[in-house]
């Protein structure tokens, strides 16, 4: 008894702006049956307040991550609470595949670069077929707000995360042509001093909320605070001087 | 005796699929007075052609690369040709903002990531009001296509060029959770050695011309050809196991 199943379709929303949706994925959002994303309970969704307005009437499926504020992140409870939250939302979405409905799921940025969408992919795209719609990408929207190129020509560019350790960071800055650091938080008098530990404090610049209307880009240099929002980023361009 | 002076906007056009502009790059053209663009002489311009269709009577304004075949490329004379035709061309585009019109430049990709456009950024940002609109890298682009999940959590990714030695390539992929390697051409058989003592040759995956109809995405293991188009990719990817 085959069937016709409905389709995956990983839609990137892009850094904030709604304008920075695609052509594409303003299409995929309005053909889909089901518009799908995660949220925490209480919260609006990102992605969700990035489409607002382009929706079509279609049903929504919120995915709401489980409440684990009691659980330590490093402990095997908290990774498995995580793995099986995945698993119940990816089985929500394939109940509507397997009826034959074309199901969209949200993602910030570009849905396979650091994107939530992974999740529900690595566990659906093998049994049903499955489009990506690439989207901008949040350091994209931050570097673009700044105004500051990034990389050209042969340039090494790297992406870490704040939470490596301090020597770790300042080996990787210093052996990097240009290099984005995501994930600040508490970790920024860290990252200033790996940055100046690497060379390339005086070029480093830190933007919060990318493309918000509510944006501040400075030089890192000028960001004095010990603690920043978990989704600010630090740039470190690698274009210098050259024309 | 001051005047008002045009805008300079650099548009990404995305990785080749025109359904992959932006909504906001979509405005930008067909508000723009004057179209930029880079091409070679003889060839139809890449980002040109994207937005074929999306243009709305703006005045186009070709910046055609000087002929530099009999020059080679690590020679003095060679980057100076080339600095010469970036002043040239940002002169051409000044010459319009002076007049007051808003001149959008087209670049393939992301504006600031590996883009053309920073050329005339650089010499005009400072002089005129200036906005750069993200677009859809063609790295996202060849990862959508080919469905792999490149990044996640605290991945550390990091962007390479083919052009670097192999032990170098070697060592930058063992020390990398995710990697893209740009500008395959010749370099193809030092890439694919590199990743096999890197230890990644098994999921590593080469995608050529990625959001065009003509794509083709396939394991690096079975592109055993000594060469591949300058634009190839090689993607690998640091989600591995994980769910």
């Amino acid at each position: 008894m085959s069937r016709i199943t409905g389709r995956l379709i990983g839609v990137g929303v892009g850094p904030g702006d709604p304008e920075l949706l695609t052509v594409k994925a303003l299409k995929a959002l309005q053909l889909a049956d089901v518009v799908a994303y995660f949220a925490k309970a209480g919260n609006e969704s990102n992605a969700r307040r990035i489409v607002e307005g382009h929706l079509n009437g279609a049903e929504e499926l919120p995915l709401l991550y489980p409440v684990t504020t009691e659980i330590p992140k490093a402990h095997t409870a908290y990774r498995d609470a995580i793995a099986d939250f995945y698993d119940v939302s990816a089985a929500a979405v394939s109940s509507y595949l397997d009826d034959g409905r074309d199901v969209a799921v949200l993602s910030e940025g570009d849905p396979l670069f650091y994107g939530s969408y992974m999740h529900i992919h690595v566990r659906l795209s093998q049994h049903y077929p499955t489009e990506v719609i690439p989207g901008v990408t949040g350091m994209s929207g931050c570097w673009s707000s700044a105004a500051t190129p990034i990389t050209q020509g042969d340039d090494i560019f790297t992406v870490l995360p704040g939470t490596l350790p301090e020597v770790e960071l300042e080996r990787r800055l210093a052996d990097s042509d240009a290099a984005v650091v995501m994930k600040i938080g508490r970790h920024l008098p860290k990252i200033r001093r790996a940055c100046e530990r690497a060379g390339c404090l005086d070029r480093a610049i830190y933007v919060e909320r990318g493309t918000m209307t509510n944006s501040a880009v400075m030089k890192l240099t000028d960001k004095l605070d010990v603690a920043a929002p978990y989704f600010a980023i630090v740039l470190v361009p690698g274009w210098e001087e050259r024309r």
